[in-house]
């Protein structure tokens, strides 16, 4: 059950390597607090194997990529693989630039995820190598609709075959797949779409479910994914008069902070597919 | 009038691309949502051609400036400004050192700006390139006061004459300037003084003003320069007991993010000079 | 008394300079300013001679140590002490890479410090340098307790005799020595370390505050130490239903920037030992 899933997380308290963009790095440690684990942010190529040797899992973001980040990302991915660690990507706005999709490209070949992790138009300039996308959202054209899941589907499945990774769409409607199941979760609110980052604190969130619950990757993914819709919602329903974006990350944060299994497993909506 | 700006804001929603200081990120993305636009920052010069390419305008801000950036900061500013698009600069700090001051005297010469927003102390700086500023804050001596307005505007109009941008210098009191005419704009609180990124926040709105608002490049300065007085106004009269500067910061950006045309129109102080 | 240390510090409004990871370098340069003085930020080493020049005290943190930053450490903080300005040191994550290590011992050897701020693994990583910590909360076994403080209040004596800093340990219980004296410290909340970032906040506030109490170091650290423990008390006075760390976070910033020296004088629980 997804509610396992956190209630491990929060007993194990793994510790998770982030190699992130700058711009959602302290929500992305206060998230990684707020699910039970514990953060470490480091990215100088120079000590980065020496730092993840400590660490449970990893997660891998390339917004605002770096060339002088891009050697570490290698260095310790493939540490983390071969500890037996998660490694999660989150290829951020990767179809903006040549030099984003050779890095995530050669990431994918070299290091292997565990998960893999954006909106369905990074997904799938992932995994064609050919799309254009513009700055971090999926174009409109991309977004999942209930009419796109029967293609959608097979075609994650298919993605996930291929990489060995779960694969994790997040959206108006969000997928999770492995290349024989899917779980589409309808938790979440559009107003999330209004704040910087939460997908980058989904990822951090992740390398903690799966790290805390190895063995079952889809399910941990499909519960940290759960997690975060239903804190979107949960946030929503606490919002007062003249809240607008900034008190609603706030709110969501918080409301991963007191997410417990029970709840979880009650809000979670998902079906399998 | 004021309204339309934010009003055509929300519908055509620009990409600003933000190359800016790691200390205010965040916010700065944030606030770019709230007003309705799209924010990416990217500051990596070897895909930076590309990922502007993408962008309806540009925010540069060169506080805690660094040699890494500097070459991307060029590259972009020349692309967008070969476009067509807005291009916005916020001399944080300029006269903290030799290095900003030369960076913005020759973004000065070889980009150009759309529009210009500083304290006093800094556009001084970039006007004399001789003044000593200490931090980002506009040194006592040099804000704007009620019988500085008689120097201060001829100042800045000559100012935004030679070098063709709108000239936006906020603190307690704004002045908002092209070659002819100056809007004295009073909204805001003098608190905002003690969040940090209040200057950085609206420049990046600014930049979303203006692609939003092309041949009203006055007009659409004066509009984003009262939003954020505004904001900080309304954030102010939903204070609560025990509340500081962090909740400040958050309501501010969420008021932005309830602002509407109807709502500007009634609240910014201005008189035209 | 502390309460005049804060006191203190309102009425001059110190420029303190932050050298600090970009984790939290919003949250210190929001508490900088909740606490009455005004923060820069700058780590490019080509200008930060002539950057530090103009202030008055400096916070050195080692958290995502990058071998681009470690020079300008090294020039402020030879600067800074010429200066005879109050030099502080976080040495977070310490014991997580030989790279931190080596610098953090460079930098004690090179620059020496005011005052040194860590969790007890990190301080003993600094003392020893031989230990190990992870990430950047003290290892359990490291933690302070009743018990430990018997030895560890002459070990930290001996250590502040040795480097001439007042070194400060924070944790459930906080210690401030100089080589004589002790503050044994029991303000704050366990819930603090669920937030990230409180250590980098109370060392930027510290650097504040020994520059407005010159000669009185000791006292200043305790009076910082204090006002950071006491602010997460109010904070967490003050929590609202379904509120978590997110919103903790803010309500300490917030605490801060309301405290003033009678509310210190009368929340601080400390002993001399």
């Amino acid at each position: 059950m997804l509610g396992d899933c956190i209630e491990n997380l929060r007993k194990i308290s793994p510790l998770v390597h982030n190699i992130t963009n700058y711009v959602t790095i302290n929500d992305v440690a206060n998230v990684v607090l707020a699910c039970g684990a514990r953060p470490l942010m480091s990215d100088e190529p120079s000590d980065i194997l020496e730092i993840t040797s400590h660490c449970d899992c990893l997660n891998i973001n390339i917004g605002q990529l770096k060339k002088y980040t891009v050697e570490g990302m290698f260095i310790a991915g493939k540490k983390q693989r071969e500890l037996g660690h998660p490694v999660v990507l989150d290829p951020v706005g990767v179809g903006a630039s040549a030099f984003r999709k050779e890095t995530a490209a050669g990431l994918l070949r070299e290091v292997g995820f565990t998960a893999i992790r954006g909106n369905i138009s990074e997904i799938r300039t992932l995994s064609l190598g050919t799309e254009n996308t513009s700055g971090v959202d999926a174009d409109r054209a991309d977004k999942v609709t209930e009419n796109m899941l029967e293609w959608s589907i097979p075609y994650l499945k298919a993605f996930s075959e291929r990489t060995g990774s779960v694969v994790a769409v997040t959206g108006n409607i969000d997928l999770v797949c492995d290349s024989k199941n899917c779980y589409v979760i309808r938790n979440g609110r559009p107003e999330m779409g209004r704040i910087t980052g939460t997908g980058c604190m989904l990822s951090g969130m992740l390398a903690a479910f799966l790290a805390a619950n190895k063995g079952n990757e889809l399910t941990a993914t499909a519960a940290a994914v759960c997690t975060m819709g239903l804190a979107g919602e949960i946030a929503w329903s606490h919002m007062q008069e003249a809240e607008g974006n900034a008190s609603y990350r706030n709110r969501i944060i918080d409301a991963i902070y007191h997410m417990d299994g029970e709840t979880l497993n009650k809000g979670a909506k998902y079906e399998l597919r």
